[in-house]
C-alpha cells in the first residue's frame, strides 16, 4: 500500500490493539481522519495524558492516574475488607456490579507451574502485609473458577491459616439467567452440592 | 463506574470508534496501559501527528498529510488516466490490489435523492476541471455495485459525452474464489451477460 507514511504508522499501531486487525483499523483510521477535530485530536490528548500519567497503585495494583487509584483513595469505602482479584479486568468487572464497597487488591495474574509464576511474582506478600497495616477482618476470593485461579485461592487460604481473618471466595452455581440445558457438568454439580432452602 | 477520571475518558472515546463497543474499548484501554510504554505513548504521538496534519488532496480528495497526497505527489504514476471512486476507503482497496498506476478522484459519496446529494455535493466539477487540466484520455469508474454507486456512475457518463475521454467501469462477474452457488442472481446474470471466449 501506498498510503501516506503517518497514517501507514497509525493504521499499523491501531492493529496491534486487541479486537482490532489490519482491516478495522484502517477502517478506524479513515473514521478517525473524517472526525479529527471531533475524535483525533480529543483522542490523541486523552491517550497522552493517560500515557504520562498512569501507573499502578502502590497500595492495591489496580491502575490509575495517581499514586493511589481512585478506590484507595475513596475515603467512604470500607476498610478492613479485601476483595482479591486476579487482574485490573476484574477488578473492573467487579465494580460494574457496584455491589461490594470495600477495597480491593489486585494480584497481577495467577500461580502457574507451566509459565512459572511463582507466589512472588504475585502481589501476595503486599496482600499478606495489607492484612495487618489496614486491619483486615475479611478476605474475598473472587478468582476466576478456572483451575490455576482455584490452585491460587488455596495457596491463598493457606498463607491466611493462622491469621485472624475472614476468608470467602464468591458463590458458584447457575448464572442469573442462565439455563441448565447450556450449562455444563461442573456448573451443576457445584449449585447442587450448595443448594440452599427455598 | 468508579474509574480513574482520565481512563474513564479514554475508554469512552474509543468506544466511539467503528469496531469497539464498550466492552471492547475497555479491554483495549487496559491493554494499553499495561503498554503504555510500547504502545499508548507511541500511538498518542501518531495520533497527535495525524490530527495535526491530515487533510484531503486538494487535488483527488484522498486523504494525506499534504496538500498533495501521496500518490497525486508521486511522479512515477501515469497522469492522464483517472479512476474515479466513492470514498477513501475503496481508494486504498484499489491500492492493496496495486494494479492501478494512475490516479485517483474521491467523489466523496454518491448521489442519493433520499439523502439530497446532489452533482455539486460531490466532487465532480473537480473532475470535469481535471480532465482538461491533466489532458486526461481515460476516466475509469470504480464505483460500488449499488443503485446510488451505478447512478452516479451513469451521471458522470452524460458529463463526459461530449468530452474526448475514453470511460470504462470494472467489469461485474464471479469473484475470484467465488463459488456459483453462493452468488446472487443479479451477478450471475452479469457474469453470463458478459461471458468471454475461453
Amino acid at each position: 500500500m501506498k498510503h501516506d507514511k503517518d497514517i501507514d504508522g497509525l493504521i499499523a499501531l491501531m492493529a496491534r490493539l486487541p479486537g482490532l486487525g489490519p482491516r478495522s483499523a484502517r477502517r478506524a483510521v479513515l473514521h478517525l481522519i473524517r472526525k479529527r477535530d471531533q475524535l483525533l485530536g480529543p483522542l490523541a490528548q486523552s491517550m497522552q495524558r493517560v500515557a504520562d500519567t498512569a501507573r499502578e497503585c502502590l497500595n492495591c495494583g489496580n491502575v490509575g492516574t495517581a499514586d493511589l487509584c481512585a478506590i484507595c483513595a475513596d475515603e467512604t469505602r470500607a476498610t478492613g475488607l479485601i476483595c482479591v482479584v486476579e487482574d485490573v479486568g476484574d477488578l473492573w468487572a467487579m465494580e460494574r456490579a457496584g455491589v461490594f464497597k470495600g477495597r480491593y487488591h489486585v494480584l497481577g495474574g495467577t500461580l502457574s507451574a507451566l509459565d512459572g509464576i511463582g507466589p512472588d511474582d504475585l502481589r501476595i506478600p503486599q496482600l499478606l502485609h495489607r492484612l495487618s497495616a489496614e486491619h483486615v477482618t475479611e478476605v474475598i476470593l473472587a478468582l476466576n473458577a478456572t483451575i490455576d485461579g482455584q490452585t491460587t485461592a488455596h495457596y491463598i487460604a493457606d498463607q491466611l491459616e493462622h491469621r485472624d481473618v475472614a476468608l470467602s471466595s464468591l458463590a458458584q452455581g447457575v448464572p442469573i439467567g442462565g439455563e441448565l440445558d447450556y450449562l455444563d457438568d461442573g456448573t451443576i454439580t457445584a449449585a447442587l452440592n450448595a443448594r440452599k432452602r427455598f
